[in-house]
């Protein structure tokens, strides 16, 4: 593995190395002294096209955990605005000396491009990529499942296989929900997609996945979790989107849905939760919410990333 | 001590105990190589929901002095413009690995708030909130207080008992006022507070400190030393403001005011100054001006409440 | 050596120094770990009072591979808005425990006047100030100069006598230009700038160069570098401007022109670059072009300058 772009091209075996890497991190990261010093004299760069505090901290929290040296670029009143173009700007940082660049771009697209046009010779991470990719939120969805199927201490080496996911929002635009179908069907979860019918993909047969309009069908088709992407309340306003009020009726994990649910049901969200709109409090709150252990494992599973991409270029120091 | 959230029930021992420790931190910022590895493999993360660059960096620089890993989470353009509740960021960072947060908000009592529903089990240093507190403000004014009383030599285990502490300005809107009035009426000090009738509090029995908005008479009532806060220029504006002529006027430290002094009595200011308005340049760039000792002591104070609030879950690394 | 605040009062044996030092410097970035520790324990204060993403993290890269701590000071929405003076800045800055200051100021000589008014007893080093200089620049673009006519192993020592460098574009406004026009003419190279009739300095008799307005003219008397400066589009719509069209055609490093000029001249450009503009993609993209060479010296060059200004104040720990 050269780079991490996307969920799409990952095999079954990289992803498990992946995700059991994170298991290491995440024993790490229960110890006193929580650093490593694997990645001691490399830089990482966080190239930030997008606002995106939450990702950025958990990159920037995986990097110094390993004892990297951590710059912050975020491209907004900086030369990109002066019109340089991605290449420049990538080819800028290398020559400064960055060893990875973790990248959030609003096209989609733009972090494969970096990689395949050979303009810049190090491991690039996509954090989320328009509406493309964001292979990280993929990897730690995937984490925590393992988690509750098998728990903590017989997840290494497992997949996903007998799971069921059910995915509910605004399917069509969403990164998170593509980078996490290719992922749980690679593997061996099953997945069905659920929103109102113009945030749905038009051709269905794309996807390894099954579409439905209604949730309480696939509720009832015995999910092991339920997974609700955020609502972007900006896009509301568009003629594609329901209005709130029918979103939190017809696709909203209400109150009276997730008492209906089995209590073994996880209930998944990337997060920040919009209450009362795509998840209910009861929900979020309850022992059933995964919400802050998918925080907590996206720095071991970004932490993972960094290690396998850059321990090539590590080895004497390691 | 869990947390510094405000200096209203900080118990005389304590402070005194934090002052001390300031005493060591100080000690070791005049070495050559100021780093200490207290704080090795901790993240502290500074959660800013108010500009502050000053109080920003002295938490940084003492956070990066003590070894801690440091994350700034600026929280403007960040999720929670995308409506992320306060209680979904701090459960965020705690899951992302933050062992304390130092927070500044325009709330007052957000830090409160943060500390005492049990949304998050770290440490809380509160770094400014709304017109509430400014702890480690107060307490880098007392330590500062304390070396012009004793001398750095003498000042360990001391209080502030017999000293007479002038605070002139907004009274009602600041922070740095609420903090200074507890944390110097506890260390023994006697404290009254200056300012025109509609900025000073209307109920002063709930204040250990005498009000008065006559600047001559209480200057001629032998100070340790006189506190001008900073005007804020765009509230001038306000109805309950004097304009700023009169300001200067009747509530400003003029150079006549400054040179009626005795050559003792410390100048003290929060800064950043407005040099004409609440102080003289007379009174800013004298030898009695405390200005600089105060912004350094600001990185000690942090550094000793940083120790004590993280040393419990640092024993075996210390 | 005190600080580094301009080329002009640049000793000859100073700017060699400081070369032959970047070249320790470039070799300790070829290695496996690049981190040297001479300034563990030491705070840089990076002061940026303009955007400037390129060179603020050419300065961080360069601070941390040094081991120093990096606290980045964006005085933008900072104290600085509030009213607050340089001198209040710089010496707050300085209790804060700053070890040294990087500043970045839109006002021509506002480094010098830190320096010299005595406000702060730290190194100064000048990141570029208004049209007056950007002395960094100019040692990474004499840096790749002498790699060009030495040699990587051949220039310890050497200066650039009997170099031509020709410098195209916005004289009159650039920092980039007068740095380089002092330190190239110390080093012994022959300068020629060339552009627009109202983008030339009037009185040529002040600066150490010879001035034209044809291009051709220039690059037909044997030049060792063409360095093209970027053109600030927002300046088009000046009247001293010609617009983008005519600049391009007269005074753009075009592809015709390219094509003409040996293949052992060196292209030289800051960056950003506007391709099509000023410079060709033909250019900007052969094996003659050092751009990329220019950004990595400018780590080199910038770690040079921190070890000599401060290893005086860290004989004891280096």
């Amino acid at each position: 593995m050269k780079h991490l772009l996307a969920t799409r091209d990952l095999r079954r075996d990289d992803a498990i190395m992946l995700l059991d890497t994170a298991e290491d991190m995440a024993d790490v990261s229960d110890r006193e002294v929580k650093k490593l010093p694997v990645l001691r004299g490399i830089t990482v760069v966080n190239l930030f096209y997008e606002d995106s505090t939450r990702t950025r901290i958990s990159f920037e929290a995986a990097e110094k955990r390993l004892s990297a040296d951590v710059i912050n670029f975020a491209a907004k009143g900086s030369s990109v605005s002066k019109g340089e173009s991605l290449k420049d700007t990538a080819q800028t940082l290398r020559a400064i000396g960055a060893d990875a660049v973790v990248i959030r771009h609003p096209s989609s697209g733009a972090p494969q491009l970096l990689a395949e046009r050979d303009w810049i010779d190090t491991p690039i991470l996509n954090a989320g990529d328009g509406m493309h990719e964001h292979p990280t939120q993929a990897l730690l969805d995937a984490f925590t499942l393992r988690h509750r199927l098998h728990g903590r201490d017989g997840a290494r080496g497992t997949g996903l296989d007998g799971a069921h996911v059910v995915i509910v929002g605004d399917i069509l635009h969403s990164r998170v929900a593509r980078s996490n179908v290719w992922l749980l069907s690679t593997l061996g979860a099953r997945v069905t997609l659920v929103g109102p019918p113009t945030l749905l993909p038009a051709d269905t047969s794309m996807w390894p996945a099954r579409t439905t309009y209604d949730l309480d069908e696939a509720l009832a088709d015995d999910p092991t979790a339920v997974m609700l992407l955020r609502i972007q309340a900006e896009r509301m306003r568009d003629a594609f989107f329901p209005n709130t009020r029918e979103y939190a009726t017809f696709w909203g994990l209400s109150e009276a849905r997730f008492h209906a649910l089995g209590s073994e049901v996880a209930i998944m969200h990337p997060g920040p939760m919009n209450r009362g709109l795509e998840i209910s409090s009861a929900a979020a709150d309850s022992s059933q919410s995964t919400v802050l252990e998918q925080v907590a494992n996206g720095v071991a599973v970004r932490m993972s990333a960094l290690y396998h991409l850059l321990s090539g270029s590590q080895e004497g120091a390691a």
